[in-house]
């Protein structure tokens, strides 16, 4: 089959790599249909994190192909989510709401196992993985939605819910990614009051208004914060969400985030966080890699109900050959998230 | 009146300072009856944290002696317990439960504002402020109990509450001092089913299995951590409650809590957070100062039935003029917590 393959820092190529077949009767083999680049990626793609020469990419939707001999759950034809990381949905982690933190788990694209950018996908654990999309015949724009699901929307809900966020909160959005906006659609479909977006790019902007931000601030650091704290009266947010990062975008919120709130952070951290200071206003954080397989569930109710439209932050197409100007795209912020079509229904 | 006053590290004497007075409508004068020495304290001591030349001390009950002009819910002979920080009770972060954050709010015992290591304190916003205790003739032991709501049970519970700990979790306790003590009897009293406290000192071990420790750790670094990993089959604790502050401390606290979990941090933070390691486990962590004020009337209430017995940390004593030795001791462990005999009822 075609996937990616990284090659090194700025070198994704598409090549040949072998066709995955059932190896364990819990495997199954998922054609994909529609793939993505994460802004993780990027952090390979840019060099500030290592990566193993091999398969990459772990977002990915597509149609069940095989399955092993002990599947419950799936069955072939099946239009499915991947979440981004496998989990056997019986651990005590598992079982715990931590299916990132899986004894028997692990990641698409890490080099070896297949990874979502890609013509085909061995799943492991794939009945406690992969999660069925009812129905059929679902929009183009739908499926760009569902897509979401695997890491991106998943990742701003966990944002979201680690800040605890709830009705008539006043929230922060640090990061105008996908990541970010995403975290402005789980605020609001939470109930947020008023969602301050911290952005200065306009289509961005416009997508982060049209996911439910009242306010958007387009300066950064002090100026940032200063501007947030402006906005609320001296007091701070009551939920920071951090969708970036980097040391900045971590002391900005941080910065921002009221006296006994919880700091969201999803951004894979580049910087350390300013701990004392914060310990002093009892800011505290959670987060960490989304567990997106628990999250699934609900999020796609509220999809396939078209109460949410996750896909808008999709600004940018290519197939699987396109894969290198994908992560350029997005690497040089010309998209916001880049959408790799695989294959068809 | 009699007063310690700081001088500088391993330099507290006890000295003539000016008697309080009423200096605005809202003050009120409380003569001390028991005070005590905080862990925090020894960081001044020990010239790790800068501590202004002046007043020292913030924790005290007292009997009111003079109110000012504009008072509400105290009055001249009431006994009371004084929460470290004052607060007004009515500005944002106060109405949030965040009183330590309190924007017209400050500690006593800065240098400036009479601590709780003197004769009497001048306590600013007294009405908001201090906690009036029900009833008369309390024994000495209710007495001491009483005081530890002032800091130390308060900071206790603020770790429990911070991580969460709710019925029947598995609580890890990194810290034998009287605030790690405290935590212990904060998550017994919230229901936690399992308590690992981790101390190598005899007696605060007893001290501990008092306050419902099951197990003890007396392991420290990482035999530490594989001790507490051990004895939860690998997962690690649903809560950890960090009461130290040093490097050491906080890695075992954070390497311990279960992925998912919420590390509970009182110790004044003299270490770095391991972020991107705990990152990754989706382990954050809240905490800082308590916010003692909101937390004692339900305390007390718990204190008054005899349903917890905090004032057991106290395994020292001494009266003013001895408070050079009340520090020493604490410094060199000989004693858990110092008790500071100022006054009768």
């Amino acid at each position: 089959m075609r996937a990616a393959v990284f090659r090194g820092p700025r070198d994704i190529e598409v090549a040949d790599r072998p066709d995955p077949n059932i190896k364990h009767p819990t495997d199954a083999v998922v054609r994909v249909v529609l793939a993505c680049v994460c802004g993780s990626d990027l952090w390979y793609y840019r060099g500030e994190t290592p990566h193993p020469v091999g398969s990459i990419g772990h977002e990915f939707i597509g149609i069940v192909e095989e399955v092993g001999a002990d599947m419950t759950g799936i069955a072939i034809g099946d239009l499915v989510i991947a979440p981004f990381i496998y989990s056997d949905g019986t651990c005590p982690h598992c079982r715990n709401g931590s299916t990132i933190a899986c004894v028997a788990g692990g990641t698409f694209g890490d080099g070896q196992i297949d990874g979502g950018q890609g013509e085909a996908v061995r799943v492991p654990l794939a009945g406690s993985t992969l999660v069925r999309v009812p129905g059929s015949g679902h929009s183009d724009q739908m499926l760009r939605s569902l897509l979401t699901l695997s890491d991106v929307m998943s990742t701003g809900h966990h944002a979201a819910v680690s800040a605890g966020v709830s009705k008539g909160d006043v929230v922060a959005v640090v990061g105008d990614g996908a990541v970010g906006l995403s975290a402005v659609l789980a605020s609001k479909r939470l109930g947020a009051g008023r969602i301050i977006a911290l952005s200065r790019n306009p289509a961005r902007q416009e997508v982060a208004r049209a996911f439910g931000a009242t306010d958007i601030v387009a300066e950064r650091g002090e100026q940032a914060n200063e501007a947030v704290l402006e906005l609320t009266g001296g007091i701070g947010v009551d939920a920071a969400l951090e969708c970036v990062g980097t040391g900045q975008s971590m002391a900005t919120a941080f910065a921002v985030a009221r006296p006994g709130s919880t700091v969201g952070v999803v951004g894979v951290p580049h910087g350390e966080v300013p701990f004392s200071e914060t310990f002093f206003r009892n800011v505290g954080w959670r987060g960490g890699p989304a567990p997106a397989r628990i999250y699934i569930p609900e999020l796609l109710d509220d999809v396939l109900d078209g109460a949410i439209d996750p896909g808008r932050v999709f600004d940018y197409e290519t197939d699987l050959e396109g894969i290198a100007d994908a992560y350029a795209a997005m690497d040089e912020r010309r998209a916001i998230k880049s959408l790799v079509r695989v294959g068809s229904l």
